[in-house]
């Protein structure tokens, strides 16, 4: 069988390592041949998935095709893809609706899922209501193409309408303005949903940011709420008949969860499961678009880690064998601070210890 | 660092995958462009590493070149390679020494590593000799380019003779005739031997062949006589300068160890390591030749196995996926009688179980 991926990051390099075990040919349409998935298959084409004729012609031959990005136009898809008779997953409309704040959050109030309020910002009148509304303080977020903290700003008194104005005329897509939410931690989960409508959920994390950047991540969490979350996640999904991986960011303050965000694809939180679980959340992304029925999953310690190495200079970088973690090199060309370039897996009996031995190997990268 | 690897068939697509992950620019150099490795990323040349012109075209700009077979022509791979300024591992001398069941013997028992007692047969009379010798009883061997009982022959009466004379007429590298060793059970063990001279054992298995070919492996095994033999092993090693992994196979009878047979490579009963180990023979092996330190390992459970997918018919294969174990598929073409498509891993406490529930899985596959 074989599948395509559009967008030849990260992401689509593990996606395409983990499809190649499971058996399937994978094709890749990449923006440029230098882009880290483009050396892990011999089917490689260099193109833009939003130009409808690059997309019809990638898609000739292939039984699936998978993203590792929301952020693609959905109506240029949908044009490329119009003759295509594979299945897609997640659907373009999925896609749709989760790729834009704003119907994400609609998605998230209708299903009862608790998340920040939140205020569509299409006008300078909306602007100024969002700072009347929430005293002031909010954060303001690009409806599309945000990441990493990259499209995320702060209103944190009145002095920040004029700049936040300026944001606003550069972003004709609109923005949202969402309430602070004071939490105690942020949490994240993986689920999955196949196309029999089965549904499960990765064990919980904690994601610890600097700069905004994930970081570090760790579980398993534990908490009361989670098993009630699940239920009311699933039931969601079920009503847009989602298919795949599914990213979810929470913020725990007490014995409460609000959704961050939802992303429609496999998560830099959901990496510790290449080395915690049986099936990682690379290969049940593809079990789950392609197959009916998901696998037993093993958790393979009783704690486990996950350390980003990101770039801090422009320096090249010598790959290093960590000493305690273990390595997954994303094979980018050049280094640039703030880069994700790589990361380190962890598992172990002891959490602390792990944390301590997973932060030393990710000290030791001279990034 | 770029690596090239000699031949793409499923060892070479494992460590293509596993190379990837640690930073490697993987070049393959393939028999063909359908073999198993050759989708694994997008260097492949087509030819043959025995053409030493092919060879050294095949081997400019990169840094190590390593093999997955032990079977070449070394004198030719030395043509080939007599101008590379990079590193090869395992050595080309080792290579030498281990690819010729003679040599490999001699080697043994002079680093006092018992194996079965062996005599060499290239000519009629020592055929002769040999049934003398062993009182009719003996297993006769090709020096060179065994596998799964392929170049295997047995002696059991006087009037196995004829037919065995014919088998040494055909093969003009000569063979080896080598005592029955009556064992309770074949076990074996991964070594990896760094450019320091560091030296690693995995934990040791038990593997249980059906028609002479690896079909269930289990672990970890405990024996007394383990470290006693693996210090020796380490000894051995350091003599030749042996760098990479090195299978190792063993028949153990009450307290006695005896080597059955050393593959320098990667090796089937080491499969395991994938998914019961942090990291595995692939990545180590590639450590072992490119690094001067080995990296702490972990097991991920008390007891794993792993299970062979070998062909049974030509019928196309349905690539399923298994309930309870991880599955590795080779992408292989064409399915046959007795070819190895792919294997699946399991671990957990309780071993019985997991036996169980891997063959289950095992016979679920329709081969």
């Amino acid at each position: 069988m074989k599948i395509g991926i559009l967008g030849a990051g990260q992401l689509s390099q593990m996606l395409s390592l983990a499809a190649q075990s499971l058996g399937f040919e994978v094709h890749i349409l990449a923006k440029a041949n230098d882009e880290p998935a483009t050396g892990t298959t011999a089917f490689v084409q260099i193109g833009n998935p939003e130009d409808p004729t690059t997309l019809h012609n990638f898609s000739q031959g292939l039984d699936f095709i998978s993203f590792e990005s929301e952020f693609y136009s959905h109506t240029e898809l949908a044009k490329g893809l119009s003759k295509f008779q594979g299945e897609v997953f997640p659907s373009l409309s999925a896609l749709a609706l989760l790729q834009d704040r704003k119907t994400q959050k609609d998605f998230l109030v209708q299903n009862q899922i608790p998340t920040s309020e939140h205020l569509s910002v299409q006008t300078a009148d909306e602007l100024s209501r969002a700072f009347l509304h929430f005293k002031n303080r909010f954060v303001l977020k690009k409806r599309r193409g945000g990441y990493d903290g990259n499209g995320t700003f702060y209103a944190k008194s009145k002095k920040d309408l004029p700049r936040l104005m300026q944001i606003l005329e550069k972003n004709s897509q609109g923005l949202i303005a969402e309430a602070f939410v004071p939490f105690d931690r942020e949490l994240a989960v993986m689920a999955f949903r196949n196309q029999s409508g089965e549904v499960c959920f990765f064990p919980w994390v904690e994601s610890q940011q600097v700069e905004s950047r994930c970081d570090l991540v760790f579980g398993p969490i534990r908490h009361r709420s989670f098993q009630h979350f699940e239920k009311k996640m699933a039931k969601a999904l079920q009503q847009i008949n989602y298919v795949g991986a599914l990213g979810i960011e929470v913020f725990q303050k007490d014995s409460e969860l609000f959704v961050n965000e939802l992303a429609p694809r496999v998560h830099n939180t959901g990496h510790f499961s290449q080395d915690a679980l049986l099936w990682d959340q690379f290969a049940l992304h593809l079990i789950a678009g392609t197959r009916k029925k998901f696998p037993k999953n093993l958790a393979r310690a009783k704690f486990f880690a996950m350390a980003n190495l990101i770039g801090q200079s422009k320096t090249p970088v010598q790959v290093m064998i960590p000493e305690y973690s273990k390595l997954h090199w994303y094979q980018k060309i050049e280094n640039r601070p703030g880069r994700k370039m790589g990361h380190l897996n962890i598992f172990g009996a002891n959490l602390t210890l792990i944390k301590k031995q997973i932060q030393k190997d990710q000290r030791s990268f001279k990034l």
